[in-house]
């Protein structure tokens, strides 16, 4: 009976949080299972996923050298920490479903590749033979397979499913930039024109295709156009018709479809989802279901048992709400149609509305309740407290942007930081802290960990100061940052403001999948971008005596535009550049790097770009847009 | 009587077209009205709306100087055009309704400061004093006021209802940027650093604030990141952290709020539409009804002249076929309810079905059906003919983009171009002409007549060259495009592409709206443009000996980066300068010129950006999103 209990409170968890791993039914495999999704199994697989990622940062070529040992150890033991992590879930997993699973299959061939990438390496670099460290790249697969990253991989299934509509609509694209391009070769490659750099202009077919591919993420605009236009202004019209048709038409078509289909895959997901967990329901109450007449039912202490179970934290009255909500004509039992709606109340946030005494009313009740302290309390209550707050704020704003020599206002800086330590104390003095520092109540979380660590911050470098003579730049950084991070309070104080701010704060915990996605499509190409780019420019602090200093250390690059506007530090030669080299790929297709290296470097900015612009940002768009018509 | 259905059959017309004026019921009044929307007049009254704008090439700083008195001789004809027009409208609408709408009002307004500028500017130019044409900004005025123009109205409707929710993200979004400057100006303000350009990074406010917008668009990206980079790569995270918030999220919300109340005012417009629709119709039921039993009808006599005056060009099948939909029962009278629908089935196309016989079949049917006549025509209707020409297509891009200067290249064109016209030609032999050249047929039509041109264009070319040895580079680059845009052709032979194409050709007449309204916001910014920054960069053709022709004539752009980027030729010097500058902006917020002209320029290049990126060309999104959701 523990046992079915047991196996019930599994199903109706997995219910809750929407989780679709079958498991064996057999008490100890229960057990093991209730293990596998502990959080402390779930946070260490995270961790020990973005230690191994972050390798990157330490194994040549390192933004933080560390020699090869220590970074293979720590990479053989995330391996190791993977491999248990499988074979756990080996353990629960029915056999057959287990191997037949993509996922752990993707798993096992990433490990056994790791593997042997990293003897192959080893035992080469023992003889000096410098190889290509290829099993980075599938470093991400950790990320993605493990089953706790159900998010990402449904982002990339809504990829996979945009991806045959899409490859029509870039077709026509890349048609239509192909005849351009051809239209271009034969109105301008015979006029002898020469661009900004001295070089000829559209005269070689595959450049101006590049070049007007570049020209759709507008990131060679105007540059792309001056030589025909200073040619005849007439001319200017090509350009016009190009970026009217392919940069506007066209990106808004690639949006419409992702849109389009992103809206049609989350339909399906949800109704798949609401399916899934309906049938888990139903499971858990077949194990507990016993015989009421005509009809089947679960009684009221065994769904008692089940709910401590599946929800240990919440409390007895909160239980009995529920309970009363499913057993509403209180006969004893559960009925099967209120049992299946057990998953998703359990989802729902009760908000613990009776009002608490203040701790401070229970424990010195004369002074708490005297007319000085409900004057104090009323007045905080007031509006107005609000508005000389918002008004202390834009005062802060004015100091903070004035110069911070004048020793007055760094004094100010004090007074400041002793005002808002004084709001908040008097805000937990009114308001029940408990209440106050409710899981919902964002804006006081907010407020209070900025101050505190504001606080915590500047005392230190007081401390530093006076002790060292010693401001250490860090610290101060981040105190600026907290200073004006702590303006941000006033937004809430206008009702719409508020409104666009929920939203935004809403739609963070999906923008993280985001984030997770953007992470893989970032860190495979960074790899690749690495082992083909690495060391073609080299940054050179100013000042520096090295030869080609000037030219980003490549004689190629003398006089070119990418050297003289001082953009030597976009390179490939370490993770961190490569990922900031990406991200202005993702903004503006900052291709000059293309220019100075290889003719298939182009190749590489044009798929990141398919990638990342006009898939996931386009992804990234459509949910902001479906997020905004739902809660605005 | 003959009033009485004149008057309806205005009113039906008005229904059809959803035209929305109110006028005089009177038998002369309604005369005046049909001459008023006569097409002729209404071509006429774009003919010299076109005209009006137009002369902002002719006058100072002209593109194509002409002498002020031919300029302002055309003006004060085209006011004059005008000015009748209204007359007449005047004498078409009641007079209380023509004094109280606006549009009346604002073109007699804009009609008057013409003729006082024109004066006035005049007047001073005898006594050589320089002023400023200010009206020129209003004549746009004419092309948004005037009854024809409802789309575009209909437009900046659509802005104006976007605006109040605009501008509370917008506030936000200002928001967002005003406490990142704050941030890099403390982070960085006191660091030292120089740009690319060698000047202070990141020491004043307001500069910071406007390069930071100017981030939003990624025109600077990532030269305003370079020196915060250069410095430490941490700092990257600073604008990492900028471009999501502010250009993605924002961004996005920023179209999403559009989109948004557009769909909403789509939805009014449709239905308001559909009521004014409706209330005209039963307005001229209720002029033609008669009595029969208990209803009121309109006979089949008077029906049938009602859609002759509507409808004169529909043929008598066509009619016949209305009227027994109409009258589906054959009673011999229309109800109300059927009669209302009137308007809406002579809007739909009626694609005449009957197979008519091919003139050839007529006029010598022996040859036509001959055998050899009948092989021909069952080869040109086989499949394998299409892919036949698809081939040749493809061969001629092949041909197109070789090198031109070999003879048989040259030859080969003459080829193609034979066999282009054997193909229509074998095309209308076999299908009936009329048919083949049907209203819809869209690609058979593109074909006749790039062919035709292009063989037009190739024989004048021929032509000139043989007997003056010389070539017309205008008609040979027309010649070019021509036969580049033959071999878009292929498109049409694959299903999913055709989908997407008939799409964007459907989308073609809305986006002519959005040609209007952009050709507005244009107009009078590039006026504004001109008026404030004409003269401030000089555009000299290269080896010029001007003294500074280097820095665009203006010293202050010694070495700078604009200067060296040989963008001389992005100025305000004249109209046809300003709207491809506007154009770039609109692209990618080219604001080089700012830093070079004064500080206010800034507010201009701002100004711009909101009108014109984050409101119209969100709305075009907008719209092409909504199409494609509908048709695709
Ligand atoms: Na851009």
């Amino acid at each position: 009976a523990q046992g079915r209990l047991l196996l019930a409170a599994a199903l109706v968890s997995d219910a809750q949080y929407n989780r679709n791993i079958p498991f064996e039914t057999s008490p100890g495999a229960v057990r093991l299972y209730y293990l596998y999704n502990h959080w402390v199994m779930q946070a260490t697989t995270y961790f020990f996923i973005f230690l191994n990622l972050s390798l990157v940062l330490f194994e040549e070529p390192a933004v933080y050298p560390l020699p090869f040992l220590a970074t293979s150890l720590i990479e053989v033991l995330c391996l190791l920490v993977f491999s248990v992590r499988l074979m756990h879930f080996a353990k629960v997993t029915p056999r057959n479903v287990f191997w037949k699973d993509t996922k752990n299959i993707c798993v096992m061939v990433a490990i056994l590749m790791s593997l042997t990438d990293l003897a192959i390496f080893g035992a080469l670099r023992i003889y000096n033979v410098r190889s290509v460290r290829w099993s980075r790249i599938v470093r991400p697969i950790f990320l993605i397979n493990f089953a706790e990253s159900r998010q990402i991989r449904r982002a990339f299934r809504s990829i996979r499913n945009t991806f045959p509509e899409i490859t029509y609509v870039f077709l026509l694209f890349m048609f239509s930039v192909l005849m351009f391009s051809l239209m271009a070769l034969k109105l301008f490659g015979e006029r002898n024109l020469q661009t900004a750099e001295g070089l000829p202009y559209f005269t070689n077919y595959l450049e101006i295709v590049f070049d007007l591919y570049v020209l759709v993420t507008t990131a060679n605009s105007p540059d792309v156009m001056m030589p025909a236009f200073d040619f005849s202004w007439w001319y200017a019209l090509f350009f016009i018709t190009y970026v009217i048709i392919n940069t506007y038409i066209f990106m808004s078509v690639f949006l419409a479809v992702v849109y389009n289909n992103y809206r049609k895959h989350l339909k399906n997901e949800i109704r798949k989802l609401a399916y899934m967990k309906r049938r888990k329901m139903v499971e858990a109450f077949n194990l507990l279901k016993e015989e009421e007449g005509a009809e089947f039912v679960v009684r009221e202490a065994q769904w008692k048992q089940l709910v401590k179970l599946v929800a240990p934290d919440i409390s007895n009255s909160h239980r009995e709400l529920l309970l009363h909500i499913s057993d509403d004509e209180q006969k004893g039992f559960i009925d099967k149609k209120s049992f299946v709606r057990l998953a998703d109340l359990l989802n729902i946030q009760v908000i613990t509305l009776k009002i608490r005494r203040h701790p401070l009313g229970r424990w010195m009740p004369r002074v708490y309740s005297s007319a000085a302290s409900q004057f104090l309390r009323s007045m905080v209550r007031h509006r107005g407290f609000v508005w000389t707050y918002d008004v202390i704020i834009l005062i802060n704003a004015i100091f903070i942007a004035l110069d911070e020599e004048s020793p007055y206002i760094s004094y100010a800086e004090w007074v400041f930081l002793a005002l808002y330590i004084i709001e908040i104390l008097l805000k937990v003095y009114t308001y029940e802290p408990r209440t106050f520092f409710g899981k919902n109540q964002f804006w006081n979380w907010f407020d209070t960990l900025i101050i505190f660590a504001a606080l915590t911050a500047t005392i230190l470098n007081t401390t530093l100061k006076s002790t060292t003579e010693y401001n250490s730049q860090q610290i101060l950084d981040i105190v600026f940052i907290l200073r004006v991070l702590r303006l941000i309070r006033i937004v809430d104080s206008i009702q719409r403001f508020r409104v666009i701010m929920n939203t935004l704060i809403n739609i963070v915990p999906t923008m993280l999948t985001f984030g997770g996605l953007t992470l893989v499509v970032y860190y495979v190409f960074a790899i690749i971008g690495m082992e083909l780019f690495q060391g073609k420019i080299q940054f050179f602090p100013a000042n520096s005596n090295a030869p080609h200093a000037l030219e980003c250390g490549n004689p190629a690059l003398k006089d070119s535009m990418f050297a003289r506007g001082k953009y030597c530090k976009n390179n490939f030669n370490n993770f961190a550049s490569s990922f900031i080299v990406l991200l202005e790929l993702t903004v503006v297709n900052q291709c000059g790097f293309a220019k100075v290296t290889v003719q298939a470097a182009k190749l590489y900015f044009i798929a990141f770009h398919i990638v990342m612009v006009i898939i996931i940002v386009n992804i990234f768009v459509s949910f902001i847009l479906e997020a905004f018509f739902v809660e605005y």
